[in-house]
């Protein structure tokens, strides 16, 4: 049986540096990488994420219907996530979610370090929506674009450090995580950096399977 | 101009039953009623609302880009409403939104009086995500299925005008909000024979237009 | 029938400017404006606000005996508004509790721009008890007393054009609120400077008042 | 220096009630009760409420003035208390609002038993207000008139103390607040017969001036 | 490497009882079964937890120092769980915690059945602790005390059943959790008679541990 | 009759300067200082509190079955209190939870002025738990250690102003709560450089044992 990443947007080298996270994260599972083709190029905002849903809903039904073990939305928006779990048989978490709620179940205060100032409001309603407020350092805004992290991730670097390092001191932040699923390439480089826990949240969405299936 | 009134779910005759209303209470517009018929034929709970979300985008996306100037999605639901309202440049209001919003401004406690149980779930958690838990009496199953209504109104009325005066006496509802698109054609009746504000959300999110656009 | 707008203090040159703002916002009403010539000459936080709501109240008894269709309470504050609503039986708006609730029907993260330090945590705590906070970016005091704005408008403008940018640039407002009546008449100039929705509270409470009565 | 008890209605046999109440909780301070005359004879409910608020802010102002240690506003609704407390510079309590935040202290969970069903959407919103939500078992109206209970105490024990029993056994109550002013006479019926702390809110509003002055 | 599940009550056969769940549950980690011996035979109420939590708190820095993997807390209550997190380096999860963040992560809607009344309190604020009262149905004590599931079982095994048949049917609960560790030998039989998920709460959080080590 | 005030660190001279404040505060009243010897000799931050959780439970249990009137935990960050409240059957208050709803009470808008940015979580958490978040404007750290706040007040008092200043300033608070009980000897000081009410935790927990007791 096998989980399947869904990546709403139609970046498809984003989809395979997911996978092998996952992977790596959770030997005993087995992941697929789906990509829809149909999505905006990189979802930075509620427009994209509603431009997004859709599209999405389709392939979470195909993979719910294809006998998927569980299925994990590749945004750390967690595109449409209400609709894909109401629809689904299989367990359906979405990789903001799972990283926020390890963060609750550790106890830890966490802040967010994401892509564009236009991604923050929506990341600060998932929190309050999933009832973690109180967890809540802040939401940061590195100001790197989504597709600026796949292109070239070396000068993205510096930028993160520096804000998660702000998180740690300004914000008392336990616990960062990086917002976005184009980050997982820079995971290692931020922990070396950084030292608090630093949360994949692809790592923590994979995981999360052993837990829920 | 014109306002449109989507019907999620695939029964014509709800959509039509919906202009009329609209139209009696917003007499300076205009509206049409468009019927997703790619939709269940009723939503009941959250899988039906997933199941009618991404035909429902596609219906609002359709009527934002023709010029509309309101789209109103006529389930008390709020079928979809968060990202309907995002990928729109015209204002998108939900029937449930309108009526529970109405009647937090006039500052009133309400009680919801809908069809089935398996709606209390989605729309409490619409009600809590719009921040008006505090107004909130209690939402109420009459256990009238949505079609039901349609097809045998007056055996669906005393159970509703039941429900409503348990709100007032129980809950301390200072208004009811009738929690369904389907109950239009009851309204007048409920009004005669409950000595509260009754909302009708259909009504309330027409006028809603007249303050929105 | 007619909305009576009720500015709680006692610069009738405050009350004059609402009206004509409210007639051109809903020209399908009438409105009056009543001036409270007991309240102090401006309300700049609590105590302000404890000295202004006897007379204020008074004022709407009389109004709403008088007939009239509604009530406006002309003061971002929404002074005395739960005791001025529960005492009558038309519909009672406050500017505030208008430009909030549109933005949140809007679905959009507001903030505030009002005139002293001293007023935000009067706006906030409204904020609060309507339920909206999630929609919140920032109260954001400008540092213009009210009467300066009546005085010398062309020397608060930019003051209010800057703070309504940074709202933008920093709180990923969404929308801006000019947070006192005596801004009615810097709305048009702000709204050519700065790039989102500009809420007039006096519009929105005028608009509003279709959807209510 | 004196603590003066403003009962905001009418009804001068209630403020009588409420002056050895408050000596004996408190002997080392010194107590004065006055009586809004122009207020309605009892407060049932939100209107009520706003109909006696504008005297009690005008006696509330000339009790400061006066030089009065502290303030207590005698009626469990905590009638127009935000504004009086914003009037004045001495410590204004409200008799509710010191029932309540006393339980807090304690971390007891409490219900309050009150008088008519009119009265609980006000008290509701006040533990809401007061951010003491997660304390609550239930606000239980006891159906008797707050005059009833002046009139004829002995027809009316029996009913708070069943009241008072339901809510240690159905809601967990681990104390009960008597949610009027005129339960006063009673309460050390009920603390014989309800085997959890009875908090009498004159005693309670008394005590706490002890700490805030 | 071995999680060590400290049972913070001293009743030898309800840490016997645990440690097989979660070897079933998570098989790829090793178990251990630690009795605070020191702690109250049962935890029923506040009063309990409180005596329980020195013990405990020993127990589980000894844990913590000899290098367990992880650490979880053996009763429903999550006793002493935030001084015990705060105190450990691996990770520490409370039953009840895990219990209720994985119907969270689900989106379901859940309501506890639990042993005596005493307990709803403690549990209903670790809920409201959690940030997840949005999720909450209902609390309910099935008035069977925590020693009785001991010592029989088929005594108390229908009155369970009964009391999560009333939760789906009243609450409109999508799941139901079991709140005691003590019914852990229940599970199988529950889940036979009703037709929603049953959250064991020792399975949830022995699983939990593959997510967070 | 006695309050017992229990320093849950081991610093022996806070315990000796926290007493005078006390019986300066409510000379009615009989104090004793206990000091937990097997404590930090400081608490900063959640793991020192769960560290010094069960020495402190055990000595609150000894004064509470010695016969104490009342026991005061001496740590702001109100150190195992719902623990230590729950075993007793005296009042039990934590000197920051007096402090906190004292403002709340009298319905000011506090920030808190503290020693290391470690504490800042701890003591947002503890507002947010008490329901009091409304009020809060800011937890601020002044980086000064608990120890160097003993050893050498006169540095300290100066950064303790300019935030407190700040506070006022920025946050828009209406009163400052000093926020270590080792900040006592300052009180004075801080007093006579701000002008907003300074509240002694001490102080309000020693005169909130008139009200408990």
């Amino acid at each position: 049986m096998t989980v399947i990443i869904i990546n709403p947007n139609s970046t498809e080298s984003m989809t395979a540096a997911m996978v092998p996270v996952a992977e790596a994260a959770a030997p005993a599972l087995e992941f697929q990488g789906w990509t829809s083709h149909a999505g905006p190029p990189a979802i930075q905002g509620a427009e994209d994420g509603a431009a997004a849903a859709p599209h999405l809903l389709d392939l979470v039904k195909k993979a719910d219907q294809s006998g998927a073990e569980g299925v994990i939305v590749g945004c750390f928006d967690d595109t449409a996530l209400t609709d894909a779990t109401a629809q689904s048989s299989c367990p359906v978490v979405g990789i903001g979610q799972a990283g926020m709620h390890l963060c609750a179940l550790r106890q830890w205060r966490f802040s967010v370090v994401t892509t564009l100032a236009v991604s923050v409001p929506v990341i600060e309603e998932n929190v309050h929506h999933y009832g973690l407020t109180a967890h809540l350092g802040r939401v940061r805004a590195s100001d790197i674009p989504v597709l600026a992290l796949e292109e070239d991730p070396d000068a993205a670097i510096q930028t993160i450090i520096d804000e998660a390092r702000l998180a740690v001191a300004e914000d008392g932040a336990q616990s960062i995580i990086l917002g976005c699923a184009g980050m997982a390439t820079l995971t290692s480089r931020v922990r070396s950096a950084v030292p608090v826990p630093i949360i994949d949240p692809v790592e923590a969405a994979a995981k999360s399977m052993l837990w829920l299936t």
